[in-house]
């Protein structure tokens, strides 16, 4: 069994959470077996944006299939 | 006064502030004297869970009684 | 173009985005031309505090006019 | 001349080469030209497996073909 | 469902994995329901043993009764 | 042979090596064996206190017994 | 919107820059929409090849499509 | 005597030393007696801009009169 | 509640505590309600002073008033 | 009592203890009181080898001499 | 001009400032033209010492002759 | 085949290329079989010197002799 990861920026007006969740749909569309996402980082965008933007830079882990 | 500090996981279907939340109520059903708690760690469980769960990796500081 | 960031703690009793978006009001009142936000540190202050404190300290990032 | 980096996870019952091993053959099978492996965790799941699995996580470098 | 995280040192004369196994096998003697292992350090002790000890710091997580 | 660590956060109004001493003073009024103490953090508390606290948090590393 | 980061290592015989660019270069061969680079290593290849060879790792950030 | 440092970020379209001299200039025009400056993060901007806009974010140190 | 974070670095021939509070006398001086400090960095200045410097980085927050 | 510490990389064909041993080994050579050392990073090289070669970068203590 | 850093283990019952001069003042019989030096680790050993023994790892950096 | 690593740092008014280049240089007239070399830090000396110093600390790698 071996895993991947791989580095995803979700993005949402409404907060860490759904910025998070963000990142993890748009993974799910592409790949299988998601295993576990591991918050690496949070900022919140302000210029150049409506309002302010959070974003959540996260790591995706899935299992390789054989 | 002296502090000890002891790392909780704290888990939650429901966000970051919740499985904050879980871990300091689990924290202070054996402790007293709470004092602060520090995020050390922010996921997400996909694999084996109802949904997504929310993991909160948390330092919990609390005074030593003399 | 030079940006310069400043470091902000935010509180709320209410959650980490509202403690993020509390450090930025703070610093649109004294700033201009804000950028973007990273988030360096969250905690949550239990005692001497009614209930419980969500902290979360920023670096704010803003364009110095020429 | 540009080299690219992946993130896996190897598993094995056996020990820390042993699942270092497991990724860096996974990646040899879709992946050509791999340089070095470097180690950035190492861990044993415990619970839901048979035994003690050991898993590493590596970052696994190769070169692009032009 | 909340875990809790300990630090063991584990040593042996024969290798990491024996290292870290040490540590695992002294916290199934007092601690029910572990989950997983982080490796935080490894190192050797040369002076002061017989021949070379192998050291392996790990974090040890289990899930707190109710 | 396995060693156990746990984080203290030892006060003085005198100085590091004090507050550092505060923290081992109370590991041995509970624990045997001990070994080594690393520093990972050292502050000073200023507001809500008489004078300047210092503070020094320290990881003590103790014996288990079999 | 979401954005991914892949790790990409340049290399050049005339300095930072130029290693920089060129994996900024190879990455703008199969990816579109580039955002940012972030450098996170920089080194220097001497023994197997030509003169020294400057080494820059870096993250590429650009958005997916939806 | 005591030393303040300042986080800036200097811009340019020709390198590292270019976007690391430019915090430095502005540091000057309102600052006296700068002593050094440490390079903590170095990027690229791709996306919004002309060209490749190198970035270098540094903290400046100077000290403070009496 | 929002506070703000400067970094210092004071300086003493006596020692580390010394050095602290160099730079927590020269924060008091143009600041209020300063909290707590915590030290980043130790080290001493053996060339071009007399005998050896002992200087200590810290971060000093205060509370900002509304 | 001063210790030092020096920097060495060990490898090996066979796994992550032999290319610390053979660290120590090397170290024993030329130095008298090695104490301890630490594994700071391991990894393994693919390309230019036959087969795999196993690396572990070690910091090797030893007490210097009055 | 070319500096050198080595890393040095200074001892003593007395406190963290004076382990450091252990180290320095070790570095100063054998090397000439000592600039600085930076704190990377303090400690106190307790087992195997008659008291406590204070521990300071400090790099010491040294002008190379040409 | 064991390789030892050593810090230096190399000084240029120029750029961090040649002040990187100053390090290997001097590395290079007294040890033999350079591998490779890691950059560690760059700063900027602006008090003291004619103009700005650029500084570059490296770890120069190199095989250590049978």
């Amino acid at each position: 069994m071996v895993f991947k990861k791989v580095t995803l920026i979700g993005t949402s007006p409404d907060g860490f959470e759904e910025a998070t969740e963000d990142a993890i749909d748009r993974a799910e569309e592409t790949l299988e077996n998601l295993y576990w996402v591991e918050v690496v980082e949070q900022g919140v965008k302000i210029a150049g944006t409506d309002g302010r933007e959070y974003q959540a830079e996260v790591e995706v882990a899935f299992e390789l299939e054989d």
